[in-house]
């Protein structure tokens, strides 16, 4: 092989200080997670493809990536085409007689002559002649027109033509219909939906409500772009079993604790409540165009109010339910305010009243525990996710300042397990974005310094004599967890030595300990701290000391 | 969906429970691997197929699981496909003239014959009527039989053998070789292949001696049994760039240090050298048949000496050869009496030779520095991966009584990344079998009793107002790191609070407090021990100081 080496586009290799720092995001959301009292599941990578397929919409199952058999994965389609070449001998037999008989055909007999011809053909097979008469009659006009224009190569022109139009463009080797001929396994794009598949699979050991966490890597063939990988981590908490709206209260309680630990302090938690955004189409005759509705409100922030009531209009929605919507444009306040706002805004509509009660529970909870150092916001222009949330809806968004979208989501969904025939269970969940966060600390400098340093001590070797004498020292360090390493050629220059000591800095490695024939006599070493150049002789403990 | 869903085979869920367990062997191996100074990288899950196939021989380039390209798979398919659509109309004008002229032909004259007839069909195409040709001679003795046998029915007959033996079983749809036309990506099969990957393509970043573990989930498309799965995890730690045999010193102090630390004493760590196996073939005239040889070697503790001779006998192992291996049947002692059996044997073997010193190189350092649980031991017939070692080779027995293959193996080796442009680096590394040391444990009984422990107390729910103020001291025992839960539906029934209970109880929850009417006006907490059944009450201070 001689080009360089890659990897797919859309992934990622990491080194050292890459996978401690995102070690360290995913430490400290686990440890939170379990505080929480979430328990760990994990779920394979690759699932049966009817598990995932059809669950993320016909976007979503093209961005499935999906797992070629194993074996003759071809054989189905083999099969199938083979048949077809069976179709290709009958078809031989039905155009002779057709063209023959050419003359004795025009586009008004066209359908009876045709018909009448196959049938003259004693074609043997009933699913083959039909086949082909659906292929005369699917084509005519084209037909029609080789017949009558290509004179003594009518047969090649027509084959060719069936050949593409009919067999080659047939299901079979449709890439979208042929998939499950070829591949039965995908990896799974989310973790939402497999832990919705494990809940119900084992639904007999698990004690509802059921508290999970899971951080698994999720794999999407979606275009890569910056921040936009193909495969990338996914960090869910959810709780399924119980409608209580307490658990809200413990999300917004999970994500100000999580951040406050990572020592992101000021971050926006936003809530909305998807029977708000039901109970404001309702009131403004617009239930039909409820898609539209938060589409356009979504983007008050950025165009403003006079062109989101642009658009909404050209969506449809009346004048009269463009007034009743005016509070919202001025929506001011704390959370409290606002939802005194809203209230007269739903006065009229049940489910929108429901969703206003569920969020002032939510708000008078969150406002009598106190929040760490995040802020809880509402926000009803918040909308992801909407075919998919029943109730709650949250968004982080990172402290001011800061670019980036949003660092986790979530919400509640009524009826997740119903796809694999489990109704009725609610679930509410969050999920923090991995990628973005690390960003965000980069940015803000917050990773803990320490958390670059790996090797403390390094050993310089200056043979085999000194070395296994400096082992020594270095499987006591060890046993005491201190990080000790020897550098396992010997040094028989002082050039080698100065490469031994270069080695040391280029992997920030803080101290050196040389042991050299003189050190090895009166087993004292000397210790070397590469930041300052100060240089100590310590017998084995004073070093121990020291390094620990 | 109707059916109960499921997991594809040779894959797992992990519940709770297992991800502890999981955890803590990963975490102490990942430990010990920091304190030698191995720093971690990760890759991810899908490679080119270019750096994976061919690395593996045929049976691991079977194994691999390979990913479907996204869009229109197909495309190139029904390209050649189409192609071979063209080919079809020709092969009619040709069977036409051929048809007609069955008397001229007999199986003298055939390829004559047959070449003057397809001249005369006046195809057009070339390639065309070279691929007709080649079909006509390569089935020449099938055609004539069809030719001469099938009366009227010659032309379905010839074609529908045409495209089933010439079109069908052609190259493109050929499982294996087709797959790189239709996919890109393949999920990795070891952690080796990667890392040599990676080392190439970031060699520049690289500060050499490279010392780096990885632990990541692997894919093979094996037939899953018993402890063999389709998607596993591997522990490895690697070191590339040194010679130095003081690295296999270090691997060997590791595997005692990681399965010390995992309370799993009395493992033997078996170690061998190719250059010894190479020099005892040379020494019995046996060079070309050291896989043979070593294969017969390896049965000796299972089938015995005589049944181990007559296997190599069967494989062209001379007399005289086997007469000279004698002293390795009866191989005694310790470490240091079988190396000088293996020094007579081996005395006119210069390989041989280099072989046993670099053992008692490594032998000598490890009863210099002694091992803390495990055992080094000389086994000159253990051969795993002899394509692929040069040096050194390891494997990791369990304590004798239990029943398990090897927990553990590696060894060096020279060229690791020439295969991806990088040559003359060595590299020496072990792996640790995850699935099987967790069988041990388990075994055993050695995971620490607190493994199952997950949330310390749960808060009996009440109703919205005790709840609160129960969230409120979950809220601040949580944050003194105690896991606490509350229950999030209310309990309005006596049977109701039972069910909570049961819930502790059922999920291993050790505390319950309970949180009424009464409790919340005296603001006292009723704690229950879940074990003894005991109660107490305790005011918030007291409460913590227990659960803590």
């Amino acid at each position: 092989m001689a080009q360089k080496p890659s990897i797919p586009k859309g992934t990622r290799d990491f080194n050292a200080e890459e996978v401690a720092k995102r070690s360290y995001i995913m430490e400290t959301i686990k440890e939170q997670f379990q505080i929480f009292g979430f328990q760990p599941i994990e779920t394979p990578s690759f699932e049966n493809s009817e598990t995932l397929m059809g669950k993320y919409g016909d976007e979503g199952d093209r961005l499935i990536f999906k797992i070629l058999n194993s074996g003759d994965y071809f054989k189905e389609i083999k099969h199938k085409l083979s048949e077809a070449g069976v179709i290709v001998v009958d078809f031989y037999k039905a155009m002779d007689v057709i063209i023959n008989k050419l003359a004795d055909i025009n586009s008004e007999n066209y359908n009876t002559r045709i018909k009448q011809f196959i049938l003259e053909s004693n074609i043997d097979n009933n699913r083959s002649s039909d086949r082909i008469l659906s292929f005369f009659i699917d084509y005519k006009d084209d037909i029609i027109n080789i017949l009558q224009n290509n004179e003594n190569k009518v047969r090649e022109t027509l084959f060719v033509f069936y050949y593409t139009a009919y067999l080659m463009d047939s299901d079979i080797l449709d890439s979208k219909k042929a998939s499950s001929l070829i591949s039965e396994k995908a990896l799974r794009y989310d973790l939402t939906v497999p832990f919705a598949r494990y809940v119900v699979q084992h639904q007999n050991d698990i004690e509802f409500p059921f508290k999970r966490y899971q951080m698994q890597p999720v794999w999407r063939a979606d275009r890569p772009q910056k921040g936009r990988f193909r495969e990338f981590y996914q960090c869910d908490a959810d709780v399924v079993g119980s409608k209580s709206l307490f658990q809200e209260v413990e999300f917004v309680q999970l994500y100000d604790a999580v951040f406050s630990a990572l020592k992101l302090e000021g971050v926006t938690i936003k809530i909305n409540n998807r029977k708000i955004l039901s109970g404001i189409a309702e009131v403004i005759g617009a239930q039909d165009k409820l898609i539209d509705f938060t589409v356009a409100l979504d983007k008050l922030d950025k165009i403003g109010e006079e062109k989101v009531k642009e658009e909404m209009r050209g969506k449809g929605i009346s004048e009269d339910g463009i007034t009743k919507l005016q509070p919202l444009f001025t929506l001011k306040g704390d959370f409290g305010d606002q939802i005194e706002s809203l209230k007269s805004i739903l006065s009229t509509s049940e489910i929108g009243l429901k969703g206003i009660e569920e969020l002032e529970f939510i708000n008078t909870a969150i406002s009598n525990l106190k929040l760490k150092t995040a802020t809880l916001q509402l926000d009803v222009t918040l909308a992801r996710g909407l075919n998919y949330y029943t109730g709650a809806i949250f968004e982080v968004s990172v402290p001011e300042g800061v670019k980036m979208g949003s660092i986790g989501g979530g919400g509640r969904y009524d009826d997740l397990t119903s796809i694999f025939g489990k109704p009725d269970t609610s679930g509410v969940g969050i999920s923090f974005g991995l990628d973005r966060i690390y960003l965000v600390l980069e940015e803000l400098n917050l990773f803990p310094s320490t958390i670059a340093e790996s090797t403390k001590v390094l050993f310089i070797n200056f043979g085999d004599k000194e070395a296994l004498f400096s082992l020594g020292a270095v499987t006591k360090l060890r046993q005491a967890n201190v990080k000790a390493e020897l550098f396992p050629d010997a040094a028989v220059s002082g050039k080698q030595m100065k490469k031994q000591m270069n080695y040391a800095n280029r992997r920030n490695i803080p101290f050196v300990v040389i042991m050299g024939e003189e050190e090895l006599k009166s087993e004292v070493f000397t210790l070397k701290n590469m930041v300052s150049g100060e240089q100590q002789k310590l017998e084995f403990n004073a070093l121990l000391n020291v390094l620990k």
